[in-house]
């Protein structure tokens, strides 16, 4: 398998993630965001979106979009799982990973910030990108606040989690920050396995 | 169960197309997006996110997302499926969902363009919803002539359906067009089907 992915994509990280809690190996390609890369011809062949990541698998074919490569991984490598057993949690946990990947991390990513620039100007993009990262994570907060960790939800990480902990790297990126205490907590869960730690945007070999 | 929603909200209105799909029933209550409603202190107490629709199930719990309350009827109520048997052709028709309700949806909804109305004008915010559905559903139109029809994959509808009808409609709602054979025919598919045709804004009790 090819991913296709740059180190600092929080998008890539959370495929990264999957693929060292699942100990599957995949060959990194690296596409760079800030040069425009992945709108290059050869790689929106791949992703006609132009995002990041993408996953080639064994037999040439393509899937895009993070949460849909991490099922698909899950699905092909049921242990350890990403989801936790019962119904009401399982919808749960993705409710919490789709907070962060529906209403926060693609109202915040680069494109949509190159448009608030171009209507404004970066000191907007800017508070732009904190705005939607403070009001997105104070709802995960008091969302997770109704369920036992440590990690988001349980002792063990989920997809939420693996959803999490790149997002909060990108809050501090932007400077946002809030009160989230429980946020913080199952960060540090994560961050204390390898799984987490080692694919960190800078630990990757492609980082400036 | 309760589904909190609105006759235009989008994302309620895929709820109510699996609901349908799959002969469940829910009780109605209407949050008026317009007016706010659904930043009411009763309303952020069960969805912190202030965002429709949500699902209260039997047990007073709430689920918020719609994709992770899709996924939740799927698994309580497996027939029809939502998704296909095999893995790829599963994670594919995720990854349309997800190009839809990650990379489109948030970032031409309301909550978005209020805030680009107030960095320009109404004019820059059409101008900007346009943008952003053009250039998703484009991507949606290559990525689906990669595989059979007549729906978004094969020959019944799964969440990838369920998402790009009432995307579609939201482009019109914006004048946003493009040449997209392949999206009208899963569309079109879709819409021969009660599920998806009873279900439309229009036809909703709260519907202006």
């Amino acid at each position: 398998m090819i991913l296709h992915g740059y180190f600092r994509s929080s998008a890539s990280w959370r495929v990264r993630i999957a693929l060292a809690l699942k100990g599957v190996d995949a060959t990194s390609r690296v596409h760079h965001l800030r040069r425009g890369e992945q709108r290059n011809a050869d790689y929106l062949a791949l992703n006609p979106q132009g995002l990041l990541p993408a996953l080639e698998i064994d037999d040439g074919r393509v899937l895009t979009q993070s949460l849909a490569i991490i099922a698909y991984l899950d699905e092909l490598y049921p242990q350890p799982p990403l989801l936790p057993a019962r119904p009401f949690d399982r919808a749960f946990v993705r409710s919490i990973a789709l907070a962060i990947a529906c209403d926060i991390h693609p109202v915040q990513n680069l494109r949509v910030l190159g448009r608030v620039t171009e209507l404004a100007d970066a000191a907007a993009a800017t508070e732009w990108a904190r705005a939607v990262i403070v009001d997105g994570l104070d709802a995960c907060e008091v969302l997770l606040t109704r369920v036992d960790g440590p990690f988001c939800l349980g002792d063990t990480p989920t997809v939420a989690d693996i959803c999490l902990v790149p997002q909060l790297a990108n809050a501090r990126r932007f400077g946002a920050d809030g009160d989230w205490p429980r946020l913080f907590a199952a960060e540090a869960a994560c961050l204390a396995l390898p799984a987490f730690a080692d694919t960190r945007p800078e630990r990757q070999p492609d980082a400036e």
